[in-house]
């Protein structure tokens, strides 16, 4: 499927219910992907703006009760409405309440896919993982196992994403390669991801290869605003904007690094 | 007048009342222009930090109930002290709860200018239009007509911004056709016009004058940053403050593109 | 000692309670600078996050009554488990809600550093000082005075920073000469300057020394992006965050401007 041509063409409004450090630079990802954000986050109005939605992104990044409460509701609502929900369990594992809240949405909320870091994903899966504030510092050991496990559990697609991202639906554990270490010097980067996950998901019939596609794509324009700037991570910053408004599904089909472990 | 000039000598404290989404890049808008931003929300502040001021914004963009108190409050304390107040009613239409916010915050505070986009203006004015989000699909039909009708009901300078801009005050209509479609591939561009009004509003005598410069100017500044970075949203986006820090009156005068109707 | 080295093979977690103006972009300072950002500001979670923080920054840019008693809990629990904990009182005199949350924060809460404009340090001190927003207009008279008391008073270091930066412990005074007239064009690089001053801090024995440092640091990498990009503040930010992630120790030493005066 030519996922960014169909993004551009059929531009999903992205509800994003996110924290105030990436609303800005996820909206402007959003814009350059060719989707249309919208932030809304009171509880008052997520239930309502989430029916006009094509995916629903629930990051938990600057997280407080209220926020938790609004994000069970529209989460709830998107699952009526049919509107896929994409959660990024941001410093799930840095806290009690981060962890409690990125467990008690993947229970209440049916999810169409999760993206975090692997020591997130392994938290939100049960697992025992290291992280200072929002930073993985080590994941549980087998991570390709551990997605599998929790895709299977909640019928979804999680991604880890890494130096190699994985990717599982349950069933089977894409890796992609793709991606630059410059994504690790602009905050947000993960947040952006899980945003090019929702929009991907948005048209898409078949998620896993949605997210596979979103991962790599993400990956290649990372790659390709590292060329403009590499060591330079304001430069990089806003060459990645231009990277993803200038992709086309031809380069991610040439440049794509993905190996699909097909269930025997 | 020289607006420009005028905003640069007299720095006007610009106090903000806005959304987490754009409030980086609304203060930065506002220091390129030669003013002063203050972003406080506050119910506890608002009301002491306004009469300091030479403008106040409200800017709805992520609204709860809350910031709704502080805002009436705020331009019930602007209003007293002679404050002009600028709203900004982002994704009125796209809620109810933004819809209404919207009517009651220009139902009770005495309004300098409205601006939105033409959706959201039409909204505000009673009419129907299509929004997806905070993005206008389609606005009431004769949006020249519904600007004037809604400036003349609520005695205040009325713009509805997109590939032509509208400006009334209610007896005069203004076109002003400076701007460029790279615009609307950053978010926030909408409420850094805001911004703008609100600065010439804020060192002006005549608002619906100082209205239309405000537009004309930041279309301009579009210009000139697309100019730099046609096609690349990153680098557009940093253009963009370069071009309004750089931008002077003679160059308003010289590029803008304005075409106003007087009442017959 | 090589303040830089240090904060990169260290990278020590700094964890913001901060304004949603400039909580991206001191997330990214902080990257740059080799440190890791985390924005918690809730209760439930403020004392459990700041326990595996090396440094505690308690901005108080756009303030509410929940975030003054968030902050209160995370400093409190910083000070019993030693991580140092700087306060950057933004606005402080515009607003009483600011003054008094500033000054209570100060009387609870055993800082290791204040970083401020001159005239937030000196309302700080108990002084009278002009502040438009969160712009110093006017300080108290003798800044070094001032903030030499202070420093006593409270036993910390005081930086109070402009176009001379001063630095005291209470014994000794610092003028830091270094910076550039393009850092007052973008918003939140006193935020910044402040994170640089924590994450100095979180790998200190010394603290007036490592503050010095920092503000000599901080000043020559906007030297550096000014050169880069003068007159143009849109690229001016951009650089300042490429200059940062460039700075070397051997440069700070080679190109820092600092007087200290030692007691008689």
């Amino acid at each position: 499927m030519r996922y960014l041509d169909e993004i551009r063409k059929k531009k999903p409004l992205i509800h994003h219910i996110t924290n105030y450090v990436v609303a800005n630079e996820t909206a402007n990802l959003t814009l350059c992907l060719g989707a249309l954000p919208v932030m809304a986050h009171a509880i008052d109005e997520v239930e309502e703006m989430v029916e006009h939605a094509q995916a629903l992104v629930l990051n938990i990044g600057t997280l407080d009760r209220t926020q938790i409460d609004a994000m069970l509701a529209a989460g709830a609502r998107a699952n009526e409405r049919g509107v896929p929900v994409v959660l990024d369990p941001v410093g799930a594992g840095a806290t009690q309440l981060r962890t409690d809240a990125a467990r008690e949405i993947a229970k209440n909320v049916r999810l169409a896919a999760i993206r975090g870091n692997a020591a997130e994903v392994s938290i939100l899966a049960g697992y025992r993982a290291d992280i200072a504030g929002v930073e993985a510092l080590g994941a549980a050991e087998n991570i390709e196992r551990v997605i599998k496990e929790l895709a299977l559990k909640l019928d979804c697609v999680v991604c880890a994403t890494g130096p190699i991202d994985h990717v599982s639906d349950g069933r089977h554990v894409a890796r992609v390669a793709n991606g630059h270490p410059m994504l690790s010097t602009v905050t947000g980067t993960g947040c952006m991801c899980t945003t090019v996950v929702a929009s991907h998901i948005a048209v898409a019939q078949d998620r896993f290869d949605a997210a596979v596609h979103a991962l790599a794509a993400f990956g290649i324009a990372g790659e390709h605003a590292a060329a403009e700037a590499d060591r330079k991570p304001g430069t990089f910053h806003q060459e990645l904007y231009n990277a993803v408004f200038a992709l086309t599904d031809d380069e991610v089909d040439a440049e794509k690094r993905v190996e699909i472990l097909r269930e025997e």
